[in-house]
């Protein structure tokens, strides 16, 4: 094996990138995502450029638009809707509370505007279906961290390639303390009426829903599982701590979990009837840690981490600029959302969900 | 940390040692973990001997016999069962299929025996149930290798200090490729009147439980899941593959897969509000490695495999020979059982099955 090819292979950008062009943006919702995350990707890339920032209030959009030289319009949620600025961006980043998705989205798509609208789409089936319908005219993508992320790909090629055989088994999980965090008991994602279904599937156990959808590209087509909730934080949501079995055509089943309260740790397992992939730090944490074993031979890749938020909006402005389709698109996301209620309707009821 | 001590600890035989006297076995059922692990072992130890073997023919255990100069007796089943011999042997390892457990524990029972039985104890939970009832006079273990493997006894320990706070979530899997393994279709693990609810959860599945069980010591109370098969070899079985969540007292969550046809793999992971544990190639495989998170800091051990059934027999001898109780006992054995026949039961019926 070539070294050089398989360093490249790794972490190439296999899809259609942008010779010219630049995807301006306005970024809604300034949460430490958009803050740590979205909008330092977008000073970075050549092709992207944030000029407007959207909060609930003009001082707080003004703090953040005085730290960078490329913001000038600094809008309240209600100036957004009302259209102004409408000509300084091209595309506009959601990353507002799950339930304020839908109504900026609209707002989006009538100015014409691109949306990339963070994971999951909306608080429920109903408003993601909305909001789907809503940006039917514009480029929408999902903000799937993953399916840039360079050792996901590898797994999703490896598996392609029948390297472990037929698919039997999987598990992912991903927790951490939201609260140390943020220790507000009144933040969002502790608010049903803001995060949707809970706290814990809607926001994490989401990465091993749609993870595993990348991985052995099937979707799901059926859920079970529990839910339990005792911190008095968690209160309003059932999902303090999730497991739940998703089960995927040709008999693929996939154990997951997902907890806002406790340690941080994530990882994503395949065991197929040939061989196994561990991603360790999947989902989180400073570096990615691939083991790859296939009969009795085992090789282990650790590697730092890929700034993934920089090459998901890059990834997302490549297609804006090229006019080609995201695989990640908004029907992509309903397919999550689906599963995601349907987590939440089998741990209340105790039955088996069909999607 | 003193490292002697630590070492000490790690592999500390934390249980009543014999000082003197012999437990002389009669082994029941001459399949490959008999021959390759359960004979062997009492050779090596100082207070173990096998004097009988039985089995389905006599040429059959003569042929054991012939090779082991301690063995004095070679029965077939229904010689054990008419009482031959019952002078040679102080104790039985029961290595039959599971549901032929039952009727060699009932006849051991009867001769005043002391009983080591594979897990899981039967076939289902009624006849698990009266083989604890028919050993109520004698000492009854349940083969269970974890309770005296290192890294396990560890595992225990750290959760027990609270060293990762609340156990939050647990993983479990194990599978292997039994067809690799044994390649006649018809064999008793692939055959539901003998092996019990199916192939994969009895014979595998048990390990996440029991072991889960031991780790947090808490039992389980309620059980649901999926099971799928495919393969033609398991026709007669409804888990090829299974994925199933078991809800332990205070909200400890488990995601547990088992399968009988896929790559060996194994793990337990515990994720702790305060930090994890994961032990890779947990129940199978020559090396056990535990990774140890608290907060930003892991420590990954990795050690050669203990032998572990050689472990568990001395485990049992020594009670046996100082009179005192076993924790993997009948009663202990049932609460698998139930957590068993409670997945099929939730598998087929899409309903969540309370214990």
């Amino acid at each position: 094996m070539d070294l050089r090819e398989y360093f490249d292979e790794f972490t190439a950008k296999d899809w259609p990138r942008a010779d010219e062009g630049t995807v301006r943006f306005a970024m809604i919702g300034l949460g430490w995502w958009t803050l740590d995350h979205a909008i330092p990707a977008t000073n970075e890339l050549e092709h992207l450029e944030t000029t407007t920032v959207v909060s609930s209030s003009t001082e707080n959009a003004q703090d953040v638009a005085d730290d960078h030289e490329t913001i000038e319009h600094a809008l309240t949620y209600d100036e957004f809707q009302e259209g102004e600025a409408t000509d300084a961006y091209d595309a506009v980043y959601v990353g507002t509370p799950n339930a304020l998705h839908l109504p900026y989205v609209e707002s989006a798509a009538e100015f014409g505007k691109d949306i990339l609208c963070e994971k999951p789409l909306e608080a429920n089936v109903e408003r993601a279906e909305e909001l789907v319908e809503a940006a039917s005219d514009v480029t929408l993508g999902v903000e799937y961290r993953m399916h840039v992320q360079p050792a996901v790909r590898r797994m999703r090629d490896l598996v392609d390639s029948g390297f472990v055989g037929d698919v039997a088994l999987v598990h992912g999980n991903m927790s951490q303390p939201l609260l140390d965090i943020n220790d507000d008991h009144d933040q969002w994602r502790l608010n049903p009426d803001m995060a949707g279904g809970g706290a814990s599937v809607t926001d994490l156990g989401v990465y091993s829903i749609n993870t595993t959808r990348y991985v052995i590209d099937r979707d799901p087509v059926a859920v079970s599982g529990a839910t339990w909730s005792g911190h008095e934080a968690f209160d309003d949501v059932p999902d303090e701590r999730a497991s739940f079995t998703v089960e995927f055509p040709d008999g693929v089943l996939a154990s997951c979990t997902a907890s806002q309260n406790a340690q941080e740790a994530s990882s994503l397992r395949v065991v197929g009837t040939e061989g196994e992939l561990l991603l360790e730090d999947a989902f989180l944490g400073g570096e990615r840690k691939l083991t790859v074993t296939r009969g009795d031979t085992t090789i282990t890749t650790e590697f730092d981490q890929i700034e993934e938020t920089k090459r998901s909006l890059e990834y997302f402005a490549d297609h804006v600029l090229t006019d080609t389709p995201i695989v990640g698109d908004g029907e992509h996301g309903l397919v999550d959302q689906r599963a995601i209620d349907a987590v939440y309707e089998a741990a209340e009821s105790g039955e088996r969900v069909q999607l």
